[in-house]
């Protein structure tokens, strides 16, 4: 069987761009689905042309001009790696707008402008896909969004981001206090050289919205998701940067240690309420064990009970994983990673009625109920 | 948008089934997904008219009769959840002969008959699905072949019988010997009148075959995958049934534990090698911790790395939210669990050089694979 291809532009190739890049390179014969389009990598937009070819990657792909790429109608699809706000959010959305498929890692452009780059795709039919935004390699949304859809989703709680559990794990370990462990977290390239988008929780808080996005379907805001305490450990500091040698000792007394726990669950009146707070969990307990830097997910759902997802929740290699997933996916014509799911509400219409049970003969029409 | 019904004929009502009735008469707003078509069920064939009816399932929809729902035209898709070999690999085939999807929780059929039905299917086009076959409600087979398809796996294991997992946990929590925590376990239903399928291994192979049919593109015989070693604890007999008291203690006193342990993984002639053995893993790894009836299946691959699924690898309820998040995905049209992975081959076709890296511009076109 011949099918067409489908020309993949990829914008930023750093560690999990120079691995899609190697994919293609090395296991190109993995990306050619059956019975979908064969993929092809088109084009590479970087910051510096020069260092990337000196990197090794194919200079023939190489350009400095990312909306060139985008808008280029030998484009089919966009894998969006530059990470942050701008110009990833713009690009993206136009190349939504344009109606090509997008595959990106980027949490914080899907959790930040989520309701609007859904709207965009639902538009123009334009696949979105970003598997890769939650849990790096592990498969986690597609699973929310696919073989769990007929669930209803009660909680979901993790250990979602790498970095602070490695901080929170080494000062466990090492009885070392907060600022020691991340400058050493930051000379080993655990940390960023500012850190405050993982240790204050905000990595975590984007990778949260977008579960709860699959799981209970809505988008809230980023805002809403508590990153401090009045109480607790670490009391009234964001993420994990109120945690003490002292704080963690005194958890270790009781049998328990500090987690950055990323949880979601519907209130008494079907809200969603969702933290991302430390957290004291049992030492022996799978979340407590979950170390260094791996996630962990788990998810409490009627009538599965309780699953989950762990392993390597960053990374270069493991990312490029879910992206390629999500290239095949849209090679194979599978749409984005809500499809199936209807469309989602917003916090404040998501009430309880839509998500409980329905008498038979009462259905709603598909794609009516305010999700 | 109103969609075309999809109509659903229920093969077996047992501790699955009625959960999957159950969804269909108090949770139907989930059964329509977006995009796809509403799933209705329209017929249940029981052994036992009146009992069935005596439990409360809908008495408008029972039959004795199986082979007329399947062949009636008024039904578009078959849930086999009668478990055993005939009359459900005749059901299953001749349902999928007629282009009629078929979802079945029934692994001994997948195994056994794997590469039958994957034949029938692929020539009439009809999707077949067996989520539930591996794991119950844990997602795992959806993953491994989607969000997982860009890897190259190299190995597979896990604990994936409940039964087996009970019984080897209470002999090493209570120091019990084989058959006392057998008869307990047949009491409280864990265990069945009958548990050789369970204890002798078979059900793991089962689940094994199928696990490796989508991790490693080839349907291995069940026969081939050994469940007996010349060596080790309960040597020279099947399963569990060679595991005593003393094993267990002699394990606990280096720090091990015996599990069930169903692996796979190519050798360096790239032939598959699949066993179910008891095997001694540490006892505070996760598989060592994974206790009681959990099943945990863990994937090691290219670019990933290793990743874990984990969960009620049984049971009614959890069983039933794979038949359905399958039913979803025939709705939505995604087609078989394999959907999107090339023809499977043979295992002595299955060589190395069809998984290995293929140089850029050196591709085999898509499906050409002996895999």
């Amino acid at each position: 069987m011949t099918a067409a291809q489908l020309r993949v532009a990829l914008l930023g190739a750093g560690t999990v761009g120079a691995e899609v890049v190697r994919a293609f390179t090395h296991r190109s014969a993995r990306l050619a689905p059956d019975g979908g389009r064969r993929l092809e990598l088109v084009g590479i937009a970087v910051r510096d042309v020069d260092g990337a070819r000196a990197r090794g990657l194919p200079a023939d792909l190489l350009t400095d001009a990312p909306a060139h790429l985008v808008a280029d109608p030998e484009t089919d699809v966009v894998v969006e790696l530059m990470g942050g706000d701008e110009p990833a959010h713009t690009l993206v959305a136009a190349a939504l707008a344009a109606g090509k498929g997008v595959v990106t890692a980027n949490k914080h452009i899907v959790a930040h402008h989520g309701p609007e780059l859904e709207s965009i795709a639902r538009r123009t039919e334009a696949a979105l896909r970003f598997e890769a935004a939650v849990g790096g390699g592990i498969p986690v949304l597609g699973p929310l969004a696919g073989e769990l859809a007929a669930n209803e989703v009660s909680e979901i709680r993790g250990i979602v981001n790498g970095t602070t559990n490695y901080i929170l794990t080494a000062m466990t370990d090492e009885g070392r206090g907060y600022a020691e462990v991340l400058a050493a977290a930051q000379a080993a390239g655990y940390a960023e050289a500012d850190p405050s988008g993982d240790v204050e929780g905000h990595d975590a808080v984007n990778k949260l919205v977008i579960l709860v996005r699959l799981g209970f379907g809505v988008w809230i805001e980023p805002g809403d998701v508590a990153i401090s305490a009045s109480d607790g450990p670490g009391a009234a500091r964001p993420g994990i940067t109120g945690i003490s040698a002292a704080d963690l000792a005194a958890a270790a007394a009781t049998g328990n240690v500090i987690k950055l726990v990323a949880s979601a669950r519907r209130d008494d009146d079907g809200r969603v309420v969702a933290s991302v707070l430390p957290t004291l969990v049992p030492a022996d307990s799978p979340l407590g064990r979950t170390a260094g830097v791996l996630n962990r997910i788990e998810i409490d759902a009627t009538p599965v009970g309780s699953v989950a997802f762990a392993g390597p929740g960053a990374g270069g290699a493991a990312t490029s994983s879910a992206v390629l997933g999500d290239l095949l996916a849209i090679a194979r014509g599978l749409g984005s990673t809500w499809a199936g799911l209807p469309p989602a509400g917003r916090p404040d219409r998501a009430d309880r009625p839509d998500r409980s049970p329905t008498p038979a003969g009462e259905l709603s029409p598909a794609g009516s109920a305010d999700r």
